[in-house]
């Protein structure tokens, strides 16, 4: 079990666990019982890229560890759109992943939208990252497609991870109701990307917390807007060590060696979560707060949490 | 008249005020013969860019001059989705701007496809670019929302614009089929930003060229497909003088005051047209050309071709 009270280093293991064991009872039903095809997900790799490779790999570990098919399609990145076309037609491919970068820039961006809505398991469609920051949690219909409506939409992969990582942190309020659960919180998110940390403070905000985002050119102040379920983005006065002095959970994804968080400078007893391939946070954390060193992620120098 | 004989340097005043003419001539009679409002520009600035004011100023004027309303807002970056919206669903607002670059990056990709596909004059939604791509020169009905199937596609302004110049230039053969008066043609693209070279090259693929598309890493071959209404984009081994030799049309758009293309590497009475800031073509190419030096853009050192 993650440790809960007191500080120090969190293992995952038992985290990505239940959501394993979740997936594979599932597809276990779905194919058995309901006599449905099993789930196929189709990679995508249209680049020389060595990284995207071994992220397939473990793409293809960690879905055929729950029963889902998976298969690598490897495309010259000249008929890389037309591919995706043809999968996304393609009734016997259920979810689609491309490999980024391809070309890099704002072909990749392009490309991210043609993947279709019913097939993007990244959630990397504008209609999802739209519904994210408008804290809409299900789909309306699409006209002349399958989509159900109510189906619930997709959240970036990082950042959901974090918030399943805080909840069985227990920094979610269960008492209250869903979207209200971090009310009173703050947290404080250095990283504003479009691919983690910008989603990630939106989807605290969601939930009712007060997050200040910290990219290098300063900080932004999201919470929940007057209206049920819009997000306010303010400017903010506040120092970054005034926001650290008040966050129960800190969060960093800085892509430096260079960079790192004081641990004094943090809450006793917060949680701190790095994202970084570097540790963003400084010696003493384990001792000074609840500290979960890495996310699910692929690197060659770890083994993914979700391998045993 | 532009030149069309021969060789020189081409003025564009005559290009500009024909469409200067249709539209205004358009707008009156929307408003003095139909009945209806007069159509309304909203131009959204958030950043603290001198250029998008001075950018803004010219809009207002070409707008103006044709009997266009335009109306500038000034908002705060943190409220400018809320703002677009806001224009979105105002029935007094017809079309919208935005002044990139507000956030840069991902954030301002993200935006372009918050502004809703009826008022996006810019043709930046996914929708536009895809159509584009896909050369679909019409709009399909959009469930629960006021586009009429049939409606034009949007396509970018200095791409268009450049096809604008070569249709006047008589570079379109009009005895044959629309998507086929280049078929047989030659052209070479410098520049496939998303924004101008990538649309560029595959609009002149859709009207049947075959395009050289040349950025700093190589040249990719745009051509149109198989199957009708298709795009095929090849790897290619010709070399860049090949693909010159061949040319009845060059573009160039490369941000750098060091890139230069030789005169006497195209082909004597082709085309030449620069959209860079700086001069992309070489001493000469008045004498070997028919050359454009600049076309509609917004600089501190030039007047647009709009104005008197």
């Amino acid at each position: 079990m993650p440790q809960t009270a007191g500080v120090g280093r969190v293992s995952l293991d038992s985290v990505a666990d239940r959501f394993n064991t979740e997936i594979s009872v599932a597809v276990a039903r779905s194919v058995f019982e309901q006599g449905l095809a099993r789930p196929r997900l189709v990679g995508i790799i249209a680049n020389e890229d060595t990284e995207g490779e071994v992220y397939a790999r473990m793409t293809k570990r960690a879905c055929e560890k729950n029963g889902i098919a998976f298969e690598l399609r490897r495309l010259d990145r000249v008929v890389l759109e037309a591919g995706v076309i043809e999968a996304n037609e393609d009734a016997n491919v259920h979810g689609i992943i491309i490999y980024y970068p391809v070309f890099g820039g704002q072909i990749d961006e392009y490309l991210r939208d043609v993947v279709s809505i019913e097939k993007d398991v990244e959630g990397l469609n504008h209609r999802y990252r739209y519904a994210l920051y408008h804290n809409i949690r299900t789909l309306g219909g699409v006209a002349g497609r399958a989509v159900t409506a109510g189906k619930k939409c997709i959240a970036p992969c990082t950042p959901l991870a974090v918030i399943k990582i805080l909840e069985s942190l227990d920094a979610y309020d269960r008492s209250k109701p869903v979207g209200r659960q971090l009310t009173g919180q703050t947290a404080v998110v250095f990283n504003r990307s479009e691919v983690v940390g910008r989603p990630l403070a939106a989807m605290l905000a969601n939930d009712g917390a007060r997050v200040f985002s910290v990219d290098e050119h300063g900080m932004l102040l999201y919470s929940a807007g007057a209206v049920d379920g819009t997000i306010k983005v303010e400017e903010t006065t506040a120092t970054q060590q005034e926001a650290l002095r008040d966050a129960a959970i800190v969060v960093s994804g800085v892509p430096s060696k260079a960079f790192q968080i004081q641990a004094d400078s943090i809450r006793a007893g917060a949680i701190a979560v790095n994202f970084s391939q570097h540790q963003n946070f400084g010696p003493g954390i384990e001792e000074r707060c609840i500290f979960v060193p890495a996310i699910g992620k692929v690197s060659f120098d770890q083994s993914p949490p979700w391998s045993p």
